[in-house]
């Protein structure tokens, strides 16, 4: 029987990192920086210098250590081959092979939204559940799909990239991706304000939101406020998302929604808009799926990551 | 070592059933009514009276059958309960363990569409594939999600249901699940010809569908003789189609996409007017997805069925 195990997240300037408890308790977290220098050659040996060095600090028996699990903000293939990874600076590398090599454990590789929806499945705002949609409302918008209590990796490491599927025929602007009118340009943090400053733009009607800069927040915040210009960003937002949603009820039929990133801090209300479109356009038998808000914040890779070598 | 098993798809008219063996050869293929009258409570006995009299004909020994798959128009849980089956007028029905109180022998039940898209992964147009989306065009728009070789039942039975997918804001009628704008309204074959009545009304431009009743058929027989109207038609079809499967694949990012149902009798042409708006709406990753036509036809429910129990 293993005791321990550890999740690691790693981001484009930090890796974070956490040695837990096989119930999903934290047991140590810290942080080391990401050296992406040099087709970021670093990280690997870096990373597992901290898990090496955490051991002995903590006078770990190797033995009673399932192992190490890793998320990384690229696709990753079954074998737990990354596919790239722009922020770190990685083309294609073997991270599980290369990481086993150099701490001897057992090591796993996921998405970090994948990895991300499967902590908050074990321990966030999906907990006690084993069907779950994640969906992460910040910069842009990313997603992971937990069926059965297992990440949908998908064929091409692009199971769960709800960000960018086609919403909006009238979308004349890019996305990021390549593509135009992806859900990515009108349901994330920069995405509210594209919608904002186009209904801003329409017509004089008063608002708060003429008065400053314009962002996901003081959307809200004016929606709570009740102001109208706000409500109808949010209704235009609320549908877009819902509606989203309620596709992929359609494909894989959740229990759950589990809503996190920046812009789900403004909480039940957002929940709101989104559900009221979810119920108009889900097929009835998938009406009464959850919606919930993420709990774990930024540490939801960790705990995911740990999940997975469990 | 096993070597025989069951293959069983229960219609609202008749059951299909087949023998095969272990490798997926048909050994035996027949049919039984289907007696639907006192809310359908002789079909599971005449299913299991089939079987019984089937191992007897064959003089095969119980202990060399691996048990019965059964596939049934209706949603089926995970413990293979039946919620409802409208066409079987069966309302909630404990299928797997009625079953093997029949026939002695281990029983696994699934949604007839999910166990379709299992048969053509296993012997039809997905065949070599893990990881398929099977959509069947018929009457109605039927789906079935394949993940790692495991049918995706959804929480509430409605994994795959991608014929209810909204996909149209302005559409008045109501679909027979009593939302509107779901793709089945659009794709179907009825869906079709509701969009080809809407075209042949919109002007007066001149088509072989103005000469006579408009069916699906009538309307890729139109295309294939390059009738422009008919064409406009096959380009809304492949533009509502081709963009949900996009949206599918940013969820679950399928190897193939199997098409069939009686539309998909249109041929490769059907194919091309799907995957020309997929490749425009699919995120980068998912855009080689291949796209096949179904091959098992009728007889891909006893195959998915058969394959479900191996």
């Amino acid at each position: 029987m293993k005791k321990y195990c550890f999740g690691i997240d790693i981001g484009g300037t930090s890796v974070k990192c956490g040695l837990f408890d096989v119930k999903g308790e934290v047991l140590d977290k810290w942080e080391i920086k990401t050296r992406t220098e040099n087709n970021g050659i670093y990280i690997i040996p870096d990373v597992a210098g901290a898990i090496n060095n955490k051991i002995l600090e903590k006078q770990l028996e190797r033995e009673d250590i399932a192992g190490v699990g890793i998320g990384v903000p690229g696709p990753v293939n079954e074998a737990g081959d990354i596919l790239c990874a722009v922020n770190l600076h990685w083309g294609y590398v073997n991270l599980v092979e290369q990481m086993e090599k150099l701490i001897g454990l057992p090591v796993k590789a996921g998405n970090d939204a994948n990895v991300a929806a499967l902590g908050e499945m074990w321990k966030g705002g999906g907990a006690g559940y084993h069907n779950v949609v994640m969906v992460t409302l910040g910069t842009g918008v990313g997603g992971g799909i937990i069926i059965n209590g297992q990440i949908v990796t998908g064929s091409h490491g692009a199971g769960g990239e709800i960000g960018h599927v086609h919403v909006e025929d009238s979308m004349e602007e890019a996305c990021n991706c390549g593509n135009k009118g992806c859900l990515e340009q009108v349901a994330s943090a920069t995405g509210i304000v594209r919608l904002a400053n186009a209904r801003l733009a329409a017509d004089a009607e008063p608002s708060v939101l003429r008065d400053g800069e314009v962002s996901a927040k003081t959307v809200f915040d004016a929606v709570k406020a009740e102001d109208k210009v706000a409500m109808e960003i949010a209704e235009s937002f609320g549908k877009y998302l819902g509606s989203a949603l309620s596709v992929i009820a359609g494909v894989v039929d959740p229990e759950v929604f589990v809503i996190g990133g920046g812009v789900s801090k403004a909480g039940d209300i957002l929940l709101d808009y989104i559900r009221k479109y979810y119920n108009t356009y889900a097929f009835s038998a998938c009406k009464d799926a959850v919606f919930a808000l993420a709990e774990l914040g930024n540490d939801a890779g960790i705990f995911g990551a740990a999940k997975m070598i469990l």
